[in-house]
């Protein structure tokens, strides 16, 4: 099965104390679906500029992405300027240029509106909302969000809630969402409003998944060196539904493996600036660490 | 086989937005001593004041904790005066008096120096040391320690490190230990120095364990509830050594068995202020929780 993802495509600007670049394909969509495609089929709906580099395009498509639902909008793409303290926690963002991006209108081309896998990226909920009405039927809608339209959208983020099956977000996010400090509370609050299932992403400490059948903690993996955390929960995001649109059943079961595939991305993604470790990711390298992830946590 | 610890006992007043109590029993070796004897018998080596009540010497007698390595001196028994925010995360000292403490001689009484399983809680690493010449040949010797004495005492604290062959700190400790930010990198110096075995506590993000055998990942439990954190960390000590000596197999799998059980018992501890909830805690409670731990990462 296909996954569509709707969120943003942006250059990136990235400032770390051992480095940095500039101007490097960025955005929730582009990580989603580089990271998704190694899975399956991703078709992408998103807003770029005129000056968006032919060469990104080429990667999308190398990748077998589908860019139909790319919309070219005359004016400059999507621009993040972050930079890293020497922790490589949260960046501190010297600035976001919104740009085209401001006036996205998420139009789902025709043949996209059977999608079985959706994934809604960190939009406005209203544009989250506009694309549900798109959409016919899915198996699986996941979705993710931030403190910004938690404050500033409450009332629209608690209608995508209701409709969609998943919510992926960090802890910081579901105890601001819960308003509540303890996670386990605020997970229990958060699936009150409607998602069958919570995904807490935790950074180097992995991952919580909760459901009606109980708690999954996921490990992150050790790395000897983070390089750049951007990009990472969405990395996760790609890598956990596209592998639970390969695998097609959803279940208990698939949801773990998928949790563990989507940190594997994500420690990919780290481990390098940019998507550039994703962009000659191999096969093997993702099946050996996923092994290694369940060793990890094996008590035999 | 029995589990010899040496550190302190003291009185402790906690405050937290949710409560407080004041001198009630606390130290690093009473939180051990108590969670190691929910797996096997126990000596302590200690020192107390001519105050300390006679209501804790009756509670370690009834879990059949040996009292001959309690010294009592007179003067005040050490006193810890501790305040906690609303994250519950690292408490403000308002208090620290050390008083009978500060003389502190562990002496090892002679029928205690056979001890196969000694833990060498967070005492100055002169002691730490001075207590390795006493003990003869024990199987496995393992030691915490913290930020003050990897500052104060950084010669001492190596020459201990070389002769035990586990260490139990927390991640903060084992960066400064290892001056190193990655966790990964830092356990790979710290193993440089001398432990087989280091375990790197992370709260409630659960404990990593690393040895030549790899990187062991152990989940902590998501509780509806922290009360109180104090001795999370010499319970956990506790848990581990007690159900290493009770198992009696220095391999791989108990030591994972074992890192569960040192969470398992911590999981219990804050539940409750000061050692409350270790005084009651039954074994079907104990193994209801690993169950439950071993639930929480596994796969099917």
């Amino acid at each position: 099965m296909s996954v569509l993802v709707v969120g943003s495509v942006a250059l990136d600007s990235i400032e770390t104390p051992f480095g940095g670049v500039q101007d490097v394909l960025g955005g929730s969509a582009s990580y989603f679906s580089l990271a998704a495609s190694l899975f399956t089929d991703v078709k992408i709906v998103a807003i770029v500029g005129d000056d968006f580099p032919e060469e990104y395009i080429g990667l999308f498509k190398s990748k077998g992405i589908e860019l139909k639902g790319i919309q070219k909008a005359s004016g400059k793409t999507f621009r993040w300027h972050g930079k890293y303290g020497y922790d490589l926690g949260e960046p501190e963002s010297l600035g976001t240029y919104l740009n085209v991006f401001e006036n996205f209108d998420p139009v789902i081309p025709g043949d996209y509106r059977d999608a079985e896998y959706v994934f809604l990226a960190n939009i406005n909920p209203e544009l989250q909302l506009h694309v549900l009405k798109q959409v016919e039927k899915p198996k699986l809608v996941a979705c993710d969000t931030m403190n910004y339209w938690i404050e500033k959208k409450p009332k629209e983020l608690r209608e995508v809630l209701k409709n969609v099956n998943l919510l992926i977000i960090n802890d910081a996010e579901a105890r601001e969402l819960a308003q509540e400090p303890m996670i386990i509370k605020a997970a229990r609050t958060i699936l009150e409003m409607g998602p069958e299932v919570l995904i807490v992403k935790r950074g180097e400490y992995g991952a919580l998944m909760f459901s009606e059948e109980g708690i999954f903690w996921a490990p992150s993996y050790p790395l000897e060196a983070v390089v750049d955390p951007t990009g990472a929960g969405d990395t996760f995001a790609g890598g956990f539904l596209g592998a639970m649109a390969n695998d097609d059943t959803y279940g208990s079961a698939g949801l773990k493996k998928a949790v563990i595939y989507g940190s594997v991305l994500a420690s990919f993604t780290v481990e390098d600036f940019g998507v550039k470790r994703l962009t000659d990711l191999q096969h093997r390298e993702i099946e050996a660490r996923f092994t290694a992830f369940l060793k990890l946590s094996r008590l035999d």
